[in-house]
Formats: structure tokens, sequence, C-alpha cells
């Protein structure tokens, strides 16, 4: 790794081998590694910071919105799990299970969390007694398991770490409001901390969370144009609260369900930075999640003073960045240019005995490569807002390559011929048949991402049978 | 529950059933709750808000003093488990077994972590080449299980939430210091956070963790007079680097085997700030770790200008400390004060028309019930002085009675006499022969808590055998 050219090379390029691309940067810049455990990785400190500033920006989010975190078990009885027709037909296939422990073969089989309905629903049942008690508006961050088949780090590992919000409200109207509120914060997560657009809509009923009744969502689209969903927010109505007995007095002093949701982020999202915003130099994070905002490499590190020099300007910036001072020895200034651009640090500040003669240091925008110099009196400033200026460019470079390749199709031919030529989204007008979604998706491997709350007339028509059109859908492959 | 007096009849004398008594606390004070998977808590959001104090507090600790958080697979493959012989004999008996996943019995089951060692070292092995990537101090805030027969809720659950640390290093002496570095910051945690005074001490080679070469301890100590292992970190030298090929070139260019370190705090400090500080009105919580440290209670709250005037109150201190105002309507002020009394809240500030008049509020102490007045020019002064007089009296009242029960024992006859007094600590001295530890269990129910740092000689010769005296252990019955 020592040679500049030789570095950069052992990373795929992007526009040849995406998925082997995506695989280099997970390792490389030391985000995960794979286990011994198949189709689970381990979340290394870099990766696992990405995370942790993702999780205190959202529980602040949730919290402001009235949201308390709990905790419920790992461990789901099967009987549990059975209660509800739909969620488990949706998850009994891909759950593993706990036959034996302390030594004994278990009476009943306990699965793993795929996600937790069942047993916080059981408990909500036992607690609630009074309209008063309402509503539960409740989180916990937690691992969950689900036997994929087909695995790939952060975007679908066996075992992965999200947040799962479960909720129940005395009336409908407030838990849509609740079901909807999630999915603002999760647009305002993507949009304004990852720098992430997203499209906001409803899934179609093929696509929805087992036993809901809405989900909502929101879809990212990854570099080669193809769709992340990255985070949903779900209305059950009463379809668990039913089955699990979730009552409560009401007003009136009758005995009612109560109206539920859920909804859920992962680390995931760490998959969909790295494909919304990497390239053929690696990682490029998003200032605000970025686990080191700036990263200070010395020139001439060995000529009197560089050094005393650089830590005087980490010490004068790092109680308000999130900084980093390479003076490793073993490796040259152009070895860590490249190790940090390929860990995606948004600014390098570069500083040799000529800068400090001339009280300046050199800022190097990790996005565009432009190289800026700085007074050294102002840079503190300088760097405050060229985060902010970052992070805006990558969110309008995002935005730019979202609507580029967006297409509209009105037939299936005009579709097919738009998919294959760049992948992306394609927007048609549905039925809201789902043979016409099981046609398109057969034909085209492009599943329906959602029917977004922007609707657009484009046709009357459905695109795939020509029956009279419900709603305009936006369809992609996925990752 | 709308009667007063019924209200706090319904916890069980503390002096009557202490064990009972601890369970009505956990559930009347809504902090856990038991659920359908056996052995396995619900935490519910006063409870859960306790732990996230407690995390902030720790995780700021740790981060200060080089720590980085990660995060490794929750299931660990049979063969991995195997590697260290001591550690599988500790752990396998109660481990939990997944052999079925995605609708096939597995070809080797995978256990549910009941601690990381084997899956963290493994991959240190793959990542560690040279002293200069030393040391890895690494920590990850994550459930495990262990499938304990007996089980109390937070104290010895079948799933559990804590963290664990796992750090290697290039020498010997600096594992070690990270090991005692640990147990200086879990003591600080207990102290000066939580308000419970530790013993700080080292394990005997019975008590130790499966596979450590040496295992340091804090150990509170119980309302009745028990023992509460509250937080260990373990030395394992090269014990598990070697079996599992952890090797590094040192400084001479020759292939080294890393030195180790793990250690853990868990949801257990719930059980311990109980157990440590609750008595006949409920819980009594520790200012710094309440999720309220404050609860106004309107008096009269009909009456003119009340609400109004605790709304002004409340809104002038909720930005300070973390405070809540009730104004539920359908209860009584008086069984609003029981029930905030129940929930440990440190302090309550009672305000009616004539304090209104008066210019003045009363701020009632949940420690010693004290009633103080105070001018509402001074209040947020007062609510800071008094929050950390609190912390101290409980600290001091814990440690007083501490003390009260740390009696010293020369021979076995004096060690049942104190124990069937007052059960507590017994300091004695003790030749060093696991068989003495293992006859003073059988005779007494107390097991050594720990060889404390701070050593006293007592006698020449063991409480026991009468042989020579190797060192001093504190030893008492555990919850």
């Amino acid at each position: 790794m020592g040679d500049n050219k030789n570095f950069v090379k052992e990373i795929t390029n992007i526009d040849e081998d995406f998925a082997q691309w995506y695989t280099d940067i997970v390792r490389k810049a030391e985000l995960a590694d794979y286990t011994e455990t198949k189709g689970c990785i381990a979340i290394r400190p870099y990766g696992y910071a990405i995370w942790e500033n993702i999780q205190d920006y959202a529980d602040k989010l949730f919290k402001d919105s009235g949201v308390k975190n709990v905790y419920f078990p790992v461990l789901i009885p099967e009987s549990l799990l059975q209660k509800e027709k739909d969620h488990v037909e949706g998850f009994a296939p891909e759950v593993a299970w706990v036959t034996e422990a302390g030594g004994e073969k278990l009476e009943e089989k306990l699965c793993i969390r795929p996600t937790s309905e069942t047993i916080i629903t059981t408990m909500y049942s036992k607690w609630l007694s009074s309209w008063r008690d309402l509503p539960y508006v409740y989180n916990q961050w937690c691992n969950v398991l689900r036997w994929e088949k087909e695995t790939r780090p952060f975007l679908r590992s066996r075992e992965f770490l999200w947040q799962e919000g479960h909720t129940i409200h005395e009336t409908e109207k407030e838990a849509q409001e609740r079901t909807l509120k999630m999915l603002e914060i999760y647009a305002d997560i993507a949009e304004k901390f990852l720098a992430i657009p997203v499209i906001k809509g409803i899934k179609t009923d093929t696509e929805k969370f087992a036993g809901a009744d809405e989900t909502y969502t929101i879809e990212a689209m990854t570099y080669d144009g193809k769709a992340l969903q990255s985070g949903t927010s779900h209305y059950f109505g009463q379809n668990f609260t039913k089955p699990f007995e979730v009552k409560f007095q009401n007003r009136e002093g009758k005995q009612e369900y109560a109206y539920q949701t859920s909804w859920g982020i992962s680390t995931r999202l760490i998959g969909a930075i790295i494909m919304a915003h990497g390239d053929n130099r690696g990682l490029k994070l998003p200032p605000k999640v970025a686990p080191i905002q700036g990263v200070i490499v010395p020139v001439a590190m060995h000529k009197e003073g560089v050094k005393e020099k650089v830590e005087e300007l980490y010490n004068s910036l790092k109680d308000k960045f999130r900084m980093e001072l390479d003076l490793r020895e073993q490796v040259s200034p152009g070895y860590k240019f490249n190790d940090w651009e390929m860990k995606g640090v948004p600014i390098r500040i570069e500083m040799g005995p000529r800068d400090i003669e001339n009280g300046v240091c050199v800022l190097v925008r990790r996005d565009t490569a432009e190289k800026i110099i700085v007074n050294l009196n102002e840079v503190e400033d300088r760097i405050e807002k060229l985060l902010e200026e970052i992070h805006t460019n990558m969110y309008e470079t995002c935005k730019k390559r979202m609507e580029e390749k967006t297409t509209i199709a009105h037939d299936l031919d005009e579709f097919q011929t738009n998919m294959n030529k760049q992948q992306g989204f394609i927007k048609t007008m549905w039925c809201g048949d789902a043979e016409c979604e099981a046609k398109i998706k057969e034909l085209t491997a492009a599943k329906s991402r959602c029917m977004p709350f922007e609707q657009e007339h484009i046709s009357d028509t459905c695109v795939c049978c020509g029956n009279k059109a419900y709603k305009m859908v936006v369809w992609g492959r996925q990752y």
C-alpha cells in the first residue's frame, strides 16, 4: 500500500463493477468486515462512529417529538409470532430459532426478533387500561435478525442494528399523524443530515409491511441509479391490537382497541451514504455525519517547527470540529492524502514550511478536490462555512443525478428502453392492480418503490394494462 | 390505587421481605415488567431512561480514556466458543443455541453471545499486523444472554444489556494498566454518579472470569447487607490471543501475541440503585441518574392562577434540570406526593395559592422528607445545591451502612455469628486455598467478594484452616 498509484487502484472502478467497488469501500475504509458468523458483519470503529452520529441526531428528533426509549426481549415465543396472520407469513420464513438453552431442549422454540410488533403489543395489552394512559410512543435501539439468502454489508445483513418505534393511540387520526410525522423525521435525517435526497410516498399493497394497513417510505437513489429503501413508517390500524387484545376504556367509558404504528431506520443508512456519495477515490462522507470532519496532514514534517505548528492548529480546532492530526512517520504525505480521501473525510488541511512562513494553510475539499489557501486566523470560520457548502454541494449532486436518472414511461416498451439505458427511477401511471406490478417486475426487474406524495398526471391509463389509472408510481431496481 | 394509605401499603415492607419489596418497586415504579419470554424482562421508559443516563455518563468517561465503540455479531459459531478451554467450560452450560434458521437446520449451531471474547478475538487476529496498529481499545453496548435458572429483574435476567470492552495491547504492562483504569472508571460511575460506595479488589481464582488471569471487581452492599458485584475488569494475558492467533510484528521485528483485557457493566446497576437506596416509600434515585430530578405538584390546582404559576415555574426550570409538571386532574395532590416518592424523584416542589401569595414554593427532599420553603427567585440555585446535597447524603448513608455492616472475623465461629446477626461483609485473613473458600461458602452461604486493594492485617492465620495467611478477603452473601 506504499505507492500512491497502486493504492487508489486497489479500489475497483466504480463504473466497471459497482457492487465490488462497494465491498472494497466497506472493507478498505475499515467500516466493517465479514465474520465467522455467515451473513453477519463486524462494524469497526470508523463505521460505528457513523452509526453513533446518526443515532444522536435521530434520537434527539425522536425525543423532541415525544418518543421515549424502552427495551423488549430479543427472543419471542413462537406462539406470539403466530398471532397475526399476515405478519407470521411475512416473517416466519426468515427467522432464526433458538431450540436449546441451558443444556436442555426448549418446550417452545423462541425466535430471535426479526421485528418486535408481537412481543411489544403483548406487553401493551398488559399495561393499557384507560384513554388517559395513551399514547404510548416508545422506541428501541437494538439488533434484529433476518435470515437473508444473499447478504451485503450494511444493506442486507442477517443481523443489523436499527431503531423500531412502536406506538399506540386513542384515535385513528392521531396514529396516522404519528405515522406521517416519523416519515418526515426520516426524510429530515436523510436530506438534512446525510445529504441524500429522497422521494416520500406510500407503498403499494404488494410492497407494504407484513401486517400493516399502510407503509410509507423514503426512497433514495444510488450512484448507479438503483433504489434504496431508507426508512419506513407503518400504520397498523387495529390489525395487531385486536388479536393481541390491546384495549382501553375510552372517554365514553367503553372498551376500544387502540390504533397502532411502527417505524424504523437501520444501519442500512450507512450503505446509503456509501452508495449515494462515493466515487473512484473512495468513500465521501457528508460533513454532519462524518466521524472526522477535518484531517490535518503536515508536509515536510521533519522540518523545524512544522510539527509544533500543526499541533497548535489541531488544538485550536479540535473542540469546534471533529478533527484528526496525522503524524504518522512511516508513510508519506501523498499516502496520507489518498488514505483520508479514501476514508471520505470532508476537509483535508495541508500545512508545510512555506505555508507556515506565509501564515496560511491549504484546505482541500473531498467533494470537489478544490484547494483553498486560507489565513490561519480565518481558518475556523472558513471550515465552518466549508462544511455547510460541502453538505449542500453533496446534496445537490445527488439531487441532480436523481433528476437526470428519473424518466417517464407511458407504456411498457418505453419503460424497458429507459430502464435498459440507465436504470434509474421511472414514473408511470398505474391501475392499482397487483398483477400489473408483478408483470413489470418480471419484465424489467424493477419494483414499485412508492406512490409519491407529489403526484403528477402523466396520462389517463396504466403503463401496463392500459386500464384507467389510479396513481402515479415510481419504479426502480433495488439493492 | 386511589387511596393514599392503601397506595403505600401496596409495597411490601422492606424489612419484612426484601426480595418481594424489590419486585414491587421494579413493577410499581414502572421500571420493568415480566414478559412472555421466561426470564426476560421488558424495560419500561422510566427504567430505560435510567440506563440511558448511565450510558451517557459511562460512554463519555470511556471515550475520554481512548475507547472506541464497535459492534460484533450476536451469534457465535460453536467452534469459536470452544477455542479457549476455561472459557467454554464456564459459559457453555448457560448459553442458548440457534439450531434452525431460514427454514433449515443449521450445519453448525450458533450460540447467542453470553459475552464476546471469542468472536471479537477472532476478528482481532484478522486485523492486527504491526505494533503500530496497537492498542485496540474497543467497546460495544449490546444485549447478551445467559440461561440462568433463577432470575430476578435487572439483577439476574436471562437477557441483559451491558457494555463489554475488549482491548489488546503491545505489552503486558499496558494491558494491566487498562484493566485497572477501567475499574477506576467503574468505581467513579458507582460512587460519583450513582452515589453507591464500593469496595475495589481482585477476585480469588475461584471467582474470576472464565479464561482470565485476573478479575478485578467493584462490590456494593444492598440495604439488607448482601453483596452486589457491580462491575468487573479482566486481565487475560495471552490466554485468548494464543489459541486465537492474535499476533503482531513487535518493535524488534518478531511475531508476538498481544496482551488482552475485557471489562463490563450492565443493567444490573439499575438493580444496585434500587437495592442500595430504596426504602419503605419506594425507589430513591440518586439525583445525577434520576430521569426526573424535580417534580412540580400544584396544590388546589383549581384555584385561580395556580396552574399558570406552576407552569411558569416549570418553564423557568425545565432547561436547567430534568423536570416534570404533574397536572393530572383525576388524582389528589396527596396521591401525587406518594406516587412521585414511590418513583424516587429526588425533589418534589409543592406550590399552592398561599405559596404564590408569599412568592415561595416548598421543596421536599425524597431522601430526608425535609421541607424547605424557598423564595421563587432563589429556587433555581437552591435546587442545584440541593441535588448535590442529596447525592452526598445518599452516598454517606450507604457508606455508613456498609461500615456498620462490615465486621471482622478471626475464626469460623466468629464468622458464622456475625453473618447470622446481620449478613453484611466480613473481613478475614485467608490462606489462598480454594478448599477453605469452598468450606466457608458451604457453612455460611457467603462467597469471597474480593481481596480488597486496601488490605488490613487482621491476623497471621487463615480464618478457616489456621494456616499462614495470604491476603485479607471480604466475604458476603450475594444477589
